[in-house]
């Protein structure tokens, strides 16, 4: 096996021996913002929307990100020579840097890794999730920050409400999974996701724009209640497209799963990043 | 100068050259726990108190420690005579570890870094500081975790507001700042601090103690609006002891800063530190 190369403040090393001084503000204090995207033999998917919003959540914690887009680009570009993984997901993080006293920010350190993607993105939605609510309201949580420690502590809670994923939501509005966007279908037919007091996910913003072809769209409050008379329910993120949600705190959602709006729009993505990753193979099967 | 050591993974090494692996959970999630305490003239200050605290704060987030308390206690007593800073800050961070998903906990590693201490600490009582106040709830608020997102985030605010540092409320009521406690004396000589959610200082529980004898003291909330009647405000810390408060959102706070409280319980504290350092000098000067 060739060796998995990591970009580390300006230099490419080994993987496994990337590190980082304990002075960084990640270690120190818990502060950083990263991004997250995956690539399909080997094309970057919707890397200019990641790389707006990575540079938006560096804006937001004033990290100056201290490359422009087009010098990441080629970077990405350098890591995945190196390392030549047709399918994998790429992390771009960025911390506060060495800080002098511990506390002040200093340079960000910039670090880029890739690895082969966990799960393979299929026209297929995936085996169905259950998820577990909980009351928690994510800080600052428009900016992708690396705060992920409320997610990892009810790791065994949620193991032990036989659950795959938690649902934070606040005074019984539902914003987000801790790693996905969450949707419903309403009795309606409307497809409904929360719009404020979460991340506002690529593959969400995707999901909105290639579901206003067919179904009603709202961005809007979504209250517990709400789940009772759902149709459906899914969540969606980068490495996984649509989950499609079965039961959330024990009570099934809908009729069958994965209904058909998950289906058809988990079909729809597929295309879409098919024609990004195999453009040619598109024009000569596509009508 | 000599090197200045830092104990990181079971071993010793310049502290200019201590790092972990960018796949360690705190880096990539924000993951871990942390204490804090000084020593002087190279006496350890309330170390069981600290050790009692970070054993919870390690537990509280799943880490195992990894060491009995008596082992870390030579590890410190080490890590002293390597570095020999008679008043130094030492800082024990457990980290969620080098999780093979970026996600998972592994086995925590386990840093001590020493540093001289940053400012004397006194018989008497520190520069004022003013606080602004910032409606924010940290998570898990008695865990020592090393979340301080919203802490840095909100630098530039507290510079722009002439102020010194954050004083947390949420819904009216205080809880703490950023890395202090939080104290008002009232009307009626009551010494009075939050009570829940928030982190208890070992700095704070001296301060109770110490107080008992002299004030009334209460745990309880404290509402906003009640500091427009203390009498004295001041913050709690190990670095820096008491720090009296002049002025909160740009309102003064009593008649003279410091107050009377402040002033006594500072150089209560400090004899109760200078018994510890320096038991010889005290045996003999006292009366």
């Amino acid at each position: 096996m060739n060796t998995l190369f990591t970009y580390v403040r300006d230099s490419f090393i080994p993987a496994d021996q990337a590190s980082l001084l304990i002075g960084d503000l990640s270690i120190q204090r818990g502060y950083g913002i990263f991004d997250f995207f995956k690539t399909l033999d080997h094309k970057p998917i919707f890397l200019d929307d990641h790389l707006d919003r990575l540079f938006h959540s560096a804006a937001q914690l004033r990290l100056p990100v201290g490359k422009t887009r087009e010098e990441l680009k080629t970077i990405i570009d350098q890591l995945q020579r190196k390392n030549n993984i047709p399918d994998s997901g790429i992390r771009i993080t960025l911390t506060g840097g060495y800080s002098p006293d511990g506390y002040s920010l200093s340079q960000p350190n910039l670090i880029i890794t890739q690895q082969p993607l966990l799960f393979p993105i299929s026209p297929e939605c995936p085996k169905p999730f259950r998820l577990v609510t909980w009351p928690h309201q994510r800080q600052l949580p428009e900016t992708k920050t690396i705060d992920y420690l409320m997610a990892i502590w009810l790791q065994p809670y949620i193991r032990e409400q036989g659950a795959d994923d938690v649902l934070y939501h606040y005074d019984g509005v539902i914003t987000e999974c801790p790693r996905c966007n969450f949707f419903i279908v309403t009795d309606d037919d409307t497809l409904v996701t929360p719009a404020r007091n979460m991340l506002k996910g690529i593959t969400r913003m995707k999901v909105l724009q290639l579901a206003g072809t067919k179904l009603k769209t709202e961005a809007r409050d979504i209250t517990l209640e709400e789940l009772r008379t759902a149709k459906e329910a899914f969540i969606t993120s980068t490495g996984k497209h649509i989950v499609p949600v079965s039961h959330i705190d024990g009570h099934p959602i809908g009729q069958i799963t994965p209904g058909p709006a998950a289906q058809w729009l988990n079909g729809q993505l597929y295309r879409l990043v098919q024609d990004i990753s195999h453009p040619h193979s598109h024009q000569t099967t596509s009508k």
